[in-house]
Order: C-alpha cells, then sequence, then structure tokens
C-alpha cells in the first residue's frame, strides 16, 4: 500500500490513471527560493508525450502542466508543489474488448488478484501516462540539481539489436533524431529496423544509459539508501524496465580485481580516477567521476496481433490488442529515466548536506 | 542520513563496522507467533562466515548470533527482534598502513569525502561484514514466507567466465561444491580458475541467481515500491553488486514483443504462463510464475598487488592491499543474496494484506 | 523538508496555499472496492466550510471537491485517490497591506526565518485552507472504519469558558447548532459570548472532543506509533491546537493509582471496563473502551484592532489585520479533528492487520 | 508494526524488553565528527535509573551503556550508533502468578488481544525500561544540539496536587532534590505526600515541563511533522504521558486572541515577543522564542493492594501486583521528556538544513 511516493526529503507522490479526468505530482521538500516556470517542466513533459515522430503512438494529447501550489512570485516557496496534467484524448472504446481479459505482458492480471477488479481504461494506474508525474518532477530535480552544478544527460544506446559504441558518442545529435541516440546514422539504421517491425505488427526494446557530471564525491546513504541502490530502485520502478547496471554492470562478473579497479591519482589538486569502471560510484557512495547508468527496456507488450491468453472467467482466449501503441517506448521513456535519477540525486544532495558536523556549524553558528 | 534501514512493515535496522564491537541488526514489524530459534539464524549466518573453503579469507571467526529480544518462549513476540554478533578475529593492524590511503575500488574516498574522517579498519561500516545483519534478518524473513508456502533459492550462476546454463542445473548440487553453483562440474572448473588467479594475487566476480517459488500473484506496491523496484534496491544495496535484473533482463533490449511477451493459459484450474520471460513479475507486481533475478558481483576489490591511488594529504601514492581477502565474494555473497530477497518479500507479504477490501472484514468482521 | 505527508499503510499527502490555485490531497494506501463518491467527500467539506453561520468568516466559497482519481466505477481502486478543491473567492488585495509585516499570533515570521520569504496571500499554507485536504481524507477514512465497525464523532466540549460537562451530553443536538456543541441550551450562551467578542474586534478558542466507538482491541503500534502518540501528533499538527489529552488527561496528574486504574470485568463474555479514565487506550494500545480524546484550541489570531509588531525590515511596527476572519475557529475545526482521529485509526487498523502471524495465514493459506 | 522508529534523519529504533537479556537503541543517522563518549550517555542513564531515593523502585540495576558502534576515536562517524544497556536484576518469579491476568492500568490486555500472547515477564516491551534506549539517543541528540547553541531542560511542576508557580522555579534546585522539583520546598512538600500514599500502597502521577533556549527560528515541518505535532508524538509516546500542551496549552481555550497574541517588538537589532503564551511554537515553526511544553504522567498502575480484573481464559479475578514499584515515575520519567524532546529537536535541526536553496549553495558552492 501507499507505494506512490519515492524520496525522504526532496519527495514525489504520483497519482493518476491513463482514462481518468488527469495524471499528477506533488512534489514535497524542494528548497524555497528555486526559480520554477511552468515552461521548465513542459520542456521535460514534450520530451515525452506523444505524436512526436512516427515511431510513437498517434494518441494525441499536448500534456499541458498546470503548476497548482508551491510557487510564489516564480520561486519555490518551500511548500509541497503540485502539477496537474488533464487527461484529454481519452478514447476507453479501444479498451472495451479487453475489459476482463488479460494481456499478456501486461500488469492485468496482477492487478486483478491484487485488488479484486482494476481500471482497465488503458490500463488505469500501470498506464505508461503514470511517468507524466515522474517527468514533471524531473523538471524540478534538474532545477535544483542545476544550482548545484550537476548536470543529467540520458538518451538511448540501444534500439532493439542496435547499439551506439562509446567511441561513436556525438552528444550534439541526441536530439536531431527521433529516438534520442547520440548518434545520427545509427539513429537512421534504427528507423528503418522499427519500421520493420511496425509493419509486421510487432515491437522492440533497447537500452536508455543515463549520466550525471558534477557530482561531489559521498552523495548515497550507506547501508540501504546507497546511490546505487536508489538509482537501482528508481529506474526499475519504470514500468518495462527490467534490468539497471552501474559503471561496467553485468560485465564486472567476468573481469578481474587488478583491471576493475579504477586507480586515483592526483591532477593538479584534484583526485582523479584514470578509469571508471565502477560509473562513478564506490561503496555506494558517489567517488567524484561522472555517474554511469543503463536501463534495459522491454518492447511495448501490446502488439496488434493475436495472442493466447486468458481472460477473468479463467477461460482460455485469444486477444487482439487494439489502440494506439508505440512501437517502442525507448524514446519517450528517454526523459523518464533522466527524470528518476534527477530526482534520486536531487533527494540524496540534499541528505548528504547533514553528512557532517562541520555543516552543521556551516548553517547553524556561522551564518 | 540514516540509510540503515530497510522495508515498511517488516522492517529491519542494521549496524555495525567490521573491526568494532560486533555487528548487528534490529527486525521490527515481525508478526507474533512466528516460531524462530537461535539455530535458525545461525544456519544462515554459517553460509557467509568466512574460513569455509580454501577460497575464501582465512579470517577466522564464528560469527556466532545472540537474540536479544522479540522472542520469547521459542516464539515471536510481535516486538523488535535484536540480534547481536560480537566481532572475534580483529587483527587491526593489518590495517594500519592503509589507515590514510585510499583503496582503490573501495570506498574509502567517498567515505573521507562525505564524512570528513573514517574509520579505517578493515573499512568500517562499508566492509563485507555489514552483511551479518541483513543475513540474519534474512533468516528470520525466510521463516516468516515459509508460512505463506513462499521459498527462496539463491546459488552462483556463475564464476568469472564460467556459467552454468539453465538446462544444466542440478540445485541438488549448490551445497556440494565451495562455490554454491548448481552443477559440480561447472564448480570445478570455476575452482581452477580462482586457484589462478589467487596465484597471481588477483581476484574475480560472478552472478548470483535467485529465484522464488509460491509467490501469490500480486505482490509489489506501484508505482516506487513496485516488486522488481524494491528487489534492485535491495540487491543493488549489496556491496560489489553493480547490476540486477529479472528474468530475461539485458537480453529484453534486443527481443521483439511478439516472442517476449509470455501467453497466459488455463492449466487444470490455474492461470499459468507458458514462458516465463518476466521473470514472474509484470507491471511490478508478481505473477503467480516463478521469481527470478540475477545480480552481476564485481571482482573483490582487495588484490595483494601494488596499485597505484592517493592517500589523504593528496599526494599520489603506492598501495599493497593486506590482510586475508576474499579471491571472490560471489559464493559468500550468495546467502546475502538470497535474504535481501527474502526481506523484500516479507515486507511486500505482509503490505498486500491490505490491499483490498475483502481482506479488511475477514480480519475485523469475520474473526 | 517533505512534513505534508501522514500515515504509513493509509498514508495522505496535502498540497496548497489559501491564495493559490486550490487545495488538495492525495490519499494513498486505501484498499481496493471501498464504495466511494464524491457527495461522500462533499458532506465532510461542507461541514468545514466558511459562511455557515453568522460566527464564521463571510468568506463565501463551496469548496467542490472534484476526485481526480483511484475511484473507478464509484468504488476505490487501490491506487492514489487525488481531491482537487479549486480556491475561488481570493481576494488577494485584503492581505496587500501585512505582505512584509509579520501578525502576532501567525506564523509568518516563522516562515519567513524558515524559507527567506513567503507566499503572503492568506498565511499562504499556514493559513487554515489547509485542512481541506485533511477534511476530505477524513471522509474516505471514515468509510474505510465503517467497513470494521468503527465510528468517529467530535464535537465542540467547551466555547471559551461555556463548557457542556459529560451528565448534559445530548448528541442529537450536535448538528443543531452554530458551534456543533452537544447542547442547545450550551450553545445558545456560547452565542451570546461570542456576539460580545465580535463587537468587541476580539476572539476565542475552545475545546474540542472526539470519540470513537467500535475499535477492536490492539490498535496502536509500539513503541513511537502507539494509538496515542499518532493521534496527539496528528490531532496537534492542525492549526491553532495547543493541546491533547486523551482519558482524564491533564487529570491524571494529581490522581492516584488506585483510583486512576480502570478495573476489567466480564460482560457476557465480552472483556469490559468498569471505568474509562484511560479514554480507550492502555501502554499505547486501544483497551476495546471508547477512545476519547480533547485538543485545546486557541482564539483566532486575526483580530480586527491595533496590534504591535515588527515588520520584513526589522522595524517596530502596528498592524490591523484585515480581511474576513471568524471570531473562532473551533465549529470549523471540529470536522478537521473527527478527519485527523479518523485517519489515524484507518493506518493503524491497517498495519494492525499484520500484528500475528495468524492473520497472515488467514489471508494468504486459508483463501 | 514497525512502530519502533522515531525521526526522519536523526532515527533512532529502540528494542528490548524488560527481563530479557536487555535493552538498546540504534541511533542512525547523527552527523560525523561530534565527540561522544560513553559518559556522555552514562550521565543521562544515571538520572533514569532506578535506586536513586527511597521513592523508587528498589529494583537495582546500573544499567551501563555500552557502545557497540558508530564512534570512532571519541567522535561520531556517521554510521549507526548502537547502544546496549544488559539487563541485571531480573526476577522474574516476581511476576509469575500476573503472567495470564490482565493487569488494570497495563498494556497487558492490549498486547494479548493484537499478538495473540505476550512475554509477561515485567511488562515485556510495555515495561519502563523501554525508555532506556530513548534516554541513551537523548544524550546524543543534546550532544548535538549543544553545537548549535540550543540547551533543553526538563523538571518535575508538580506531583501529584503539589504544583511549583512559575514564579518560584530555581532551576539551581533541580538537582537536589528527589523528585528534580525546580524547588526543595515543594519538593519536600511532595516527599510528605508520596510517603503517606506509600505506606497506603497507592501511588499518584504529576506534570513535566520541558524548555528548551536557543532555538532559531522556523524549525519544524509543514504540516503534519510541525514542531508541536512531532513533540506530541515524541512525548506522548513515553509510557504513562496522558496529555501533552504547549505554551499556554489548554488555558489557550478560555483566553481571547487580544490578550493571546504575543507581540512582536525590535530588541536591539532582535525579534523578540513581549509575551510567550505560544510557548516557542507559532503555526507549527520555533518562533525564536523558548520552547515549553508540558506533559502529564499518570500514577503508576501496579499498586500493591487487591484489585478486580480478569484472566485470559476470561474470568472474573483478583490481583495483587508485587513485585518492586514506583510510587510515582515522574521523577525518573523527567529525563525520558528531555530527551524525546532532545530527539525530536535534532531531527529537525537537521531537517531545516534544506529549508532553502541558499544553505545548498552555502554547503555545495561555497565550499
Amino acid at each position: 500500500m501507499s507505494g506512490s511516493s519515492f524520496g525522504k526529503l526532496f519527495r514525489i507522490t504520483t497519482w493518476g490513471e491513463s482514462h481518468g479526468a488527469g495524471i499528477g505530482v506533488v512534489i514535497d521538500g524542494c528548497p524555497a527560493g528555486l526559480s520554477l516556470t511552468p515552461d521548465m517542466i513542459q520542456i521535460f513533459l514534450d520530451r515525452r508525450r506523444p505524436g512526436q515522430s512516427k515511431y510513437t503512438t498517434k494518441r494525441n494529447e499536448t500534456d499541458t502542466a498546470e503548476i497548482l501550489s508551491g510557487v510564489f512570485e516564480g520561486k519555490t516557496t518551500g511548500t509541497p508543489i503540485s502539477v496537474l496534467v488533464r487527461n484529454q484524448d481519452q478514447r476507453s472504446r479501444d479498451y472495451g474488448d479487453i475489459a476482463h481479459t488479460f494481456r499478456p505482458g501486461h500488469a492485468d492480471f496482477g492487478f486483478f488478484e491484487k485488488y479484486g477488479f482494476r481500471d482497465y481504461r488503458g490500463g488505469g494506474r500501470s498506464s505508461g501516462r503514470e511517468t507524466i508525474g515522474r517527468t514533471a518532477a524531473g523538471a524540478v530535480a534538474s532545477a535544483l540539481l542545476k544550482e548545484a552544478g550537476i548536470t543529467v544527460r540520458a538518451y538511448a544506446k540501444s534500439i532493439g539489436p542496435y547499439t551506439v559504441a562509446e567511441e561513436d558518442y556525438k552528444f550534439s545529435e541526441i536530439f536531431e533524431n527521433s529516438f534520442y541516440m547520440p548518434n545520427n546514422a545509427a539513429a537512421e539504421q534504427a528507423a528503418g529496423y522499427v519500421s520493420g517491425l511496425m509493419e509486421n505488427c510487432d515491437s522492440c526494446g533497447g537500452i536508455i544509459e543515463c549520466t550525471a557530471s558534477g557530482l561531489p564525491a559521498g552523495l548515497g546513504e550507506p547501508v540501504f539508501e546507497k546511490l546505487d541502490a536508489l538509482l537501482a530502485q528508481a529506474v526499475m520502478s519504470v514500468g518495462a524496465v527490467k534490468g539497471v547496471e552501474i559503471g561496467d554492470g553485468f560485465r564486472v562478473s567476468s573481469s578481474v580485481g587488478s583491471s576493475n579497479n579504477d586507480p586515483f591519482y592526483m591532477d593538479g589538486g584534484c583526485i582523479r580516477k584514470k578509469t571508471n569502471h565502477a560509473g562513478g560510484c564506490l561503496g555506494g557512495l558517489s567517488d567524484g567521476s561522472a555517474l554511469i547508468l543503463r536501463a534495459a527496456v522491454k518492447p511495448t507488450p501490446s502488439v496488434a496481433r493475436p495472442q493466447h491468453t486468458v481472460n477473468e472467467a479463467g477461460e482460455d482466449a485469444e486477444i487482439v490488442v487494439k489502440g494506439r501503441h508505440d512501437p517502442l517506448i525507448v524514446p519517450r521513456a528517454v526523459v523518464v529515466i533522466e527524470s528518476m535519477t534527477a530526482i534520486t540525486l536531487a533527494d540524496l544532495l540534499l541528505q548528504n548536506m547533514c553528512s557532517k558536523i562541520e555543516h552543521v556549524r556551516k548553517i547553524y553558528t556561522e551564518g
């Protein structure tokens, strides 16, 4: 119960169903005095909204954000920031035929078993639209991080089998292609691949990579709220994500200590690491290097072809999922992963302020 | 701050440093009336204690658990269960030479930056010994899960490059080899590999797989406390884990929807899935199939060879990590991953009791 | 930071300022399958809305609630219930002259010191309108409690110096007078008293009493989340409340053990208490008797007469608080205290379901 | 479930039963670098330990604290501080005869109903010994507060009907009498009163007052974690407390706004209040004046005279509570109330560090 909140000091609570009145988030614990405008939130929402390209659902919604509280004269007041996005294009009829049948790859069955019945319209709470609240909060978290010199950036590293190798990264191209890949040529190939799947009524997944720079060393709270542990929760909580890794991730399992360790060295008075296999996180704390995480995103489960399943009556059935679905959700999920990363970092940034007594003195006795 | 607790209803709080007086855990929220003996906890602790084989540290500690509270006449009372394990074999001198130098691959630098100074003896709080508390709690969680017909089992799927394919799993052999691998022959090969590394003063990692059976469908709390999200936090919070995946995990990124979806079907009145690419988790809720997760464990960073690093004074330095270290921590981490999985499931099992009003009536008005 | 949430399983998060776009609450963790209509919430809101009598502010707002999520086909779905009330009658100009001067008896100074600046319009977040969210949540909590046979009732025991003695309680009269007092004659006297204060540009306080019947014994979670401890937090968190007591409350300080103890006895197979000095709570757990708590409410600090104070520039100043204020907030606060009590009980009712292993078996193995 | 923790950043978790192996607390989230010695904790524990005077139980225990973790070379490390106090003088036989009978005024019945059975030895978890953990944590919190110039002081304002009026406070005498009253003469009278009760096998209660000075304005987190709300929870969670009030408390109910408001004025560049009816808390935030709270403590329920009650078999019975009980617990509870106040303030002091963006910049960009 009550699993709709995330964060300890910078705390978000999301609400809303795909086809209800709207979707929203309450952001509590944002420090007062941060400049915040609706535009700053809209820019993030526009990165995840439908209808951006022919590779995303035709569902047409502007997803316009309204800030209902917590901001006065352009600045946060320290009180809860409530953001509301009204649902517009709700074609409930699209879902009528699956009202009582469980879609394979979806949460339908689990929700039915857990709650006894379910809002079947567009997946209800388990719809991808739930991420609107996360994304709005991500915009606020990013603004807060900027105050501490921290920037977060996510992009699609892989679309299906098409991957961009690190040496081919061209970050300037991320916003130049439909998939938010850091390489237009790779995006071109991916486009062909996805078009083929669409003709075939199929879908694909991919890998989203997210990096953060400017992090001070020491962020993360031992032992259960380590930086990597909370990032893992934050990212895995996004629908369709089936795996999370930090730095070399799964590759470390076949590496050896002598080469996996990142040697420290002095660089003009700064402590740096010669390599970054750790992905900026050692022992659950940021180590001053760039944070690197990856999320594995599964193929959109809604495919417009007959699938075998069962219904609420406990009978075998065949289902054809109608509606307007994304052939892959990776492009629209990029900003969601970036947002969850920013939210996690914002919370740990605040918590870390209380890590040592010098900080307490700095705030209260040197004021 | 205060990141030493995990869980909402079944809540654990661990404490203790490698070379302090002891290590322990407080388990709060365990239902009353559960049979619990020190032996049940000791069996778990013995699976992670040092000196089990020539492939683990020679550090010799019995790690004997004392239950200080919460149990009366062999049953849990519903009050906090405090478990204490005294530290015994503390060779602080082993660590004197690294007191002010940062070990590569360790949390030393992060702790120093975060807290301003650190208990350098054996890594202090960031030592692997911290997992003793998790393991003791795992024993209690497993006993609780058993009451609901749920069993959890972990094993080493890979040791360095040596992996056991699913078709070769022989679960009866897990406890017959030094690595807790589900295949003695593979363990034999791994043994040779590890011996070679040891002669070479090097170390390796591996992959731990954990499964849970008997789970009812619907466990997990949308949207941030989903089953997979909390498991990801729980597992990633274990030192040395750099990646977590559920079901097909990272493989889903190159799969297609039509084959990645698991079709439901009726099997003698029960709803089952023909495949389990989802690893028993759909939309963040258990789906009634076996839960499957994997954790990527990095090579032990403590290798007995010269490494380049820096010291607290900000000078380049060379370090040789002495002490008695495991050439790989995978074998001893198996029970830790199993424990974190059990703890997460126990908490969600309790939370799920409040999911629907029928349950409330069942407890309060049908009593 | 992030202090806008209350409850562990039945968890509410309120947001909104007096003169912002609106006020709302997100209720997370309400079990699925509970019948819930907007009317049920509106009935509660109407009990606290302005303009009910000549003894409440003339500010005229209907405070109409809109349920934005969490309810489908008249039943809760188990997902967050978001309730929105738009602000209507916002006369910001009323507050212009106190924008930079601290009102005595208000939170102005504290907010300014804490956040560096403040939304001065009508007190912003510290306005009494913040309780709209609590009240809407109270309606949902009350509906949940009813499923377990629990009813909560609050009323004004005292208005200024006018108190209704227990022997004079006439509960049928609570809704027959402007003050929600359980005795119309006493309310008549109070009316005269309040009218006199109004002519004198002054205000008064009072005591609100709240009782709950039908509680099973054992609600409350030792040791910091005891029934009385959480009720104390819940009630004291309501603006203007300066004291909370359970049962005989402060009178116990001059009592003796032999008479303060409530003897248990058997009454037709039921365990009862001959007296209820404890107010239904022993050792922090409900004892099966009626729960009784009282809240001391201070006089409305906004009085339309000149008061000495200081301004943000650190200068002495005189202030005359304009605007339309209640001569006493007790009548409108009655439903707020009832709501906070219901919310606290609802959360503890759910938590208590996990108190013993028999309950776990009842839900999972006897299903 | 899991109600044994308190605090968000400065978080304590207590455990232990009266007649188990021991009692303890884990203090998580204490900033690193705070000087802490076992003596500092012992001084607090000695103020609550039994056998201090003829007016406290003869139960003789030294209650010696052992710090098991979180302190290195005399300073806190930022990791959990685990404190253990072994139980010594356990005369379980004293309790044999009440093993299955419910003591009036105690939690016995509630525990039995909640958990299905109970550790009847000395009340188990509901024993007053549970406060040892709170008191040890209070010592740490007080040390932390001192770093910010905050001091907390509690004393017995009333013993039964004997009250010390504010004008008679002589704080230097608090530690000169058996009751920790701020006036030896009043303590003398109280001594006579208590002696009479003891001869009569009866007990009494009292009122404990606690003040805090040096608080910056703005501590407290709107709206549910206000300063007064959390203090109310903290203090009411102490066994035997039946009422909590801030400042004028219950007296405000019969006051009027014009006299209850505290006028602000400038005093040599500082903003002060001419009066302090608010007890240092306005709108849930500290207002820069002295914090004042009072707790009403009930008479010790254990009286050595026959009382009517029922047993677990549901039969009427007579009980005579043997054992060595305090004729009043007020004197020993003084340090417990002081500790809970300090713990609450320490947590809010840390949370308040994140209230505004200037603080974030101060820590991260002006470093």
